[in-house]
């Protein structure tokens, strides 16, 4: 990585005593992480947190001045366990407000399908003073966008739903590129080699990372080595470098992921 | 919750940059949060990191001296990108020694496949001093104990294997029970149900939790509503109070997840 590039950065709460009971396979992390991806953001951290004002309001303090861009999922509908907007609000120093805009979309969705606008619904458009909305076309409810705190729901189709509204919206830098190399080796026999083909292309420009990814499939060992870089060039370089490596070493390679 | 229960918590630190780039998805998170709930101990949060020795320190030091059980995994492997033993170490201020015995397990396991302890695997005998081994039956590498800390593996069913050789021997609590009720409803119409059915049971023995689950599926929205405690009498006092208030209302309720 030269000096002069600007990386852009993000983290990630999810919030939700189901995730964190086992009940429910997070499907969030994956989703934000691919998307900040292709935005040209690198996601730094992710935190899971109860549904605990206080946990959510340390998470939101301790990570938004870290970061460029701090995502929130879970806990925006309207039931009693749904508490992110006011844990939001108490980590900014805000009260919480009904947005107009919100409260209006609210009304012509229930409005459109024969429903009354309730009062838990109302709730739905409960923002933290100063928020604008991302809108969200699978439920009418939209997310919270607030400095540079990003507030989408906890249902993965309507997260996906918010990223698409903001595809494109947030500044990024150049992404961070990849190329896999499979091999059916221990990843221990070529530990060494892994380790001097990064050292080689650590300092051009674009920077890079080696990781290695081991499985054990059809009772083999095998192991996907994934070069990362924010330059074509060096990635193409330095993939090259290990593919050659390895192949010096006795081992057949597979160009992309086994 | 009655204010004489011990309650026993967990925090995890998933270690991996494939995590954050949204190349794998997480599923140590499930298998952990899963398997602590048997143990009767709650996972309180999850931290997902980089492969970066400084992020891994902070995340260590912060969550080790709030939990009584601090798991981590990834990163323990043989390779370059492998550095949590040493974050772990440094977290500590410990310094890193080759433990003898899982030097000794490495050397049966490789040489039983006709094959040398390299240096690189000798990486994979490396513990922070003072730390005791978690057996590992499925690749010879064991994973680490020391204090209140536990360092996995990051392929999840090498992990698996870890936590199984963890089962039963860490003190927990009384387990969070929990009944699931399904509905065919917009979690938004039920709202106060919820919460009023939450506070009538709120101060009984073992305490009361009710989560809402929103889906929408086969076109129409529906939500399961799970109810926890760790009392089965009020558990089973709440799930029926739960059930009955959403069938007063008009609305077919399935005692289970739909």
């Amino acid at each position: 990585m030269t000096s002069s590039e600007r990386i852009w950065t993000a983290a990630l709460v999810v919030i939700g005593d189901e995730i964190l009971s086992g009940r429910t396979h997070d499907r969030n992390i994956a989703q934000v992480a691919s998307w900040l991806q292709v935005q040209g953001i690198r996601l730094v951290e992710v935190r899971v947190v109860a549904d605990v004002e206080a946990h959510i309001v340390e998470a939101v303090q301790a990570l938004r001045v870290r970061v460029d861009y701090l995502f929130t999922t879970g806990g925006i509908g309207p039931t009693h366990d749904d508490i992110t907007v006011d844990a939001v609000a108490a980590a900014l120093g805000v009260p919480v407000v009904i947005h107009p805009e919100a409260r209006a979309m609210l009304e012509r969705y229930y409005n459109g399908r024969g429903q009354a606008l309730s009062e838990a619904r109302v709730r739905m458009a409960r923002v933290p003073d100063g928020a604008a909305l991302i809108p969200n076309r699978m439920s009418g409810a939209p997310g919270i966008r607030i400095e540079n705190l990003f507030l989408m729901a906890g249902v993965p189709h309507i997260t996906a739903g918010m990223l698409e509204a903001l595809t494109g919206t947030l500044e990024g830098g150049a992404p961070l590129q990849s190329e896999t190399i499979g091999c059916w080796v221990a990843e221990s026999e070529v530990a060494d080699l892994l380790r001097n083909a990064e050292e080689a292309h650590a300092g051009e420009p674009g920077g890079i990372q080696i990781g290695s990814y081991p499985f054990f499939r059809e009772g083999r060992v095998g192991a996907n080595f994934v070069v990362r870089s924010t330059s074509a060039a060096t990635l193409a370089r330095a993939a090259e470098h290990l593919a050659e490596a390895l192949t010096a070493a006795g081992h057949r390679v597979t160009r992309g992921e086994i």
